[in-house]
């Protein structure tokens, strides 16, 4: 195999040059022809853990998330690739499943392989991203003001959301979330909703969900069944996530009651399985672009320097599918 | 920053010491103990750089797959991942698009990186793979003999989907694909559903999209829609995949013929875009778990004096959602 002395050779230069070449350290204009002529005749491949070793920087980037396997989380992770390949960066896609320690373990791993830095969607306790002296981009999850940090406004698109109902003609309302620690995202959808319902002195309930989350569905579907049997309790829901909307959605293939006309529904997320799906769930979108574009850019600009980081709240908005009126038929 | 120096001095052993244990080469019990101790007290975190470069092998693993964001492919990286996991290989996630430059660049960047191999779902042409001197295997697509290949059942699959429509009391099936360069399992998908149709006396029709992607659903559903609009012309529709029997779904919606009542359907994958999503669609499923399992499995313990590699072809089971009869009520 080709080495860095046989470029060295065939340039007739040094293997510092050569060496400073590969690792885009400045050297003569002259002696980068001949080294860059060489290792095209030699067919001269460098490598990289040498590079990395000698620059201490790698090109890669740790995206730590709790699994690839939703539409929301794989939507994201193209976009931050297609950002990261924009700017020459690679991903190390780790799925934690919500686990700490293996977290723990990514993060180690990090710090061992001396990555650019790392994106992560976490809800884990924060102590693993304490220990990292590696550059962190959090989306979703506020950690702390040395943490830059990009989500969505939670509170304003629940709050929305229960307007968007209101509006269309529904009066009692439904709320459906799960408790998931560490997530204050879903909190905020919480509070938004219920402000929105306070100030507008509207009737509601709030489903907080407490077991796992495999058996979920089915305990959603026994409570609605219930409350859905003979009466119609509610004429508006709102889950914190598309994937709720749809579990209700399912439920109501079998009761007594159809939406939107008795009930509308409204979710929460947008995204899709593939680019090109149809939807059906009446949903507050988050921007999925932009939320990669801005986790990217400011892992890419990170400026440990800044004793304050910055912090992106971006905007959803609501977009109407199946599951809610029109507003001139409510 | 505690280097290897330090450890050395601490434990009162050479720093060659120090390096074989980093590096897991065998040394004394007592050396070792003695170098655990020290890099434990000063919390000496190995450069994996170093070690790589040292050790000239990587523990990532390239999977190049078109794109993250479809549910087949993000619950198969969810599983390779998993798999990966589990021997101690990272995953660095390459979304290709399909374009042949994108899989070039990441197979020079994986030889550079020289990582321990590539996982590659691939429809480019087989140039790049052939300059590569890492091991390589493929899924669903198949190369060559000189790399495992680990696929579903697609020509007994298929054959299997127009079965269980006639079964079930289909007589004049409609076949739907799009042409994709390459994509042979989509072929033989084609060919199995024929071949019971022609071994069976069974009236078909293929629809054999040749434009592009974006605009496809919109082509579908104007060709449904005009076959469909006076007369019922097929009583079971195969599509090689459940995206396209998403899309027949649709719309069908504004036909009027029902499914499953005049119209039976089946699609091809049966993923889910998440771990509890209930399915709608009839399907093909493919065991998206044990085609992660075999596709790591061989390229961990791949061996390159073998002329000929494995080649797995993993069966497909038929799963009965809400889009095709009974069998009794045909």
């Amino acid at each position: 195999m080709v080495n860095m002395n046989d470029v060295a050779k065939k340039a007739n230069v040094s293997r510092g040059t050569v060496s400073n070449y590969v690792n885009h350290v400045k050297i003569k204009p002259e002696l980068a022809a001949r080294v860059e002529k060489a290792i095209e005749e030699l067919n001269y491949i460098p490598n990289q853990a040498a590079r990395s070793l000698k620059k201490q920087e790698s090109d890669i980037i740790v995206f730590i998330l709790p699994t690839i396997w939703t539409p929301f989380f794989s939507e994201l992770a193209y976009y931050i690739q297609l950002e990261l390949q924009i700017q020459n960066f690679k991903m190390l896609l780790c799925n934690s499943q919500n686990d700490y320690n293996l977290e723990l373990d990514y993060i180690k791993m990090a710090q061992e392989q001396k990555v650019k830095g790392i994106l992560t969607i976490s809800y884990s306790d924060i102590e693993p991203y304490l220990i990292s002296n590696i550059p962190i981009v959090s989306i979703e999850r506020y950690f702390n003001s040395a943490i830059p940090f990009i989500t969505s406004d939670n509170f304003g698109g629940a709050r929305q959301a229960a307007e968007e109902l209101h509006k269309r003609g529904s009066k009692r309302l439904l709320l459906i979330l799960r408790e998931l620690p560490n997530n204050l995202g879903i909190f905020e959808r919480m509070n938004g909703f219920i402000d929105y319902c306070t100030h507008n002195e509207l009737e509601y309930e709030v489903y907080l969900d407490k077991g796992n989350s495999i058996d979920f569905p089915k305990r959603l579907d026994l409570f609605l069944t219930e409350k859905f049997s003979e009466n119609c309790p509610f004429d508006g829901i709102f889950t914190v996530t598309d994937r709720y909307a749809e579990f209700v959605f399912n439920t109501f293939a079998h009761l007594p009651w159809s939406i939107p006309e008795d009930v509308q529904l409204v979710g929460f997320d947008g995204a899709r399985s593939f680019s090109n799906q149809s939807l059906t769930i009446s949903t507050m979108s988050q921007d999925v672009r932009e939320i990669a574009r801005l986790s990217v850019k400011e892992l890419v600009e990170f400026d440990d320097s800044l004793a304050i980081q910055k912090k992106h709240i971006l905007p959803v908005k609501f977009t109407e599918f199946k599951t809610t009126r029109k507003l001139d038929e409510k």
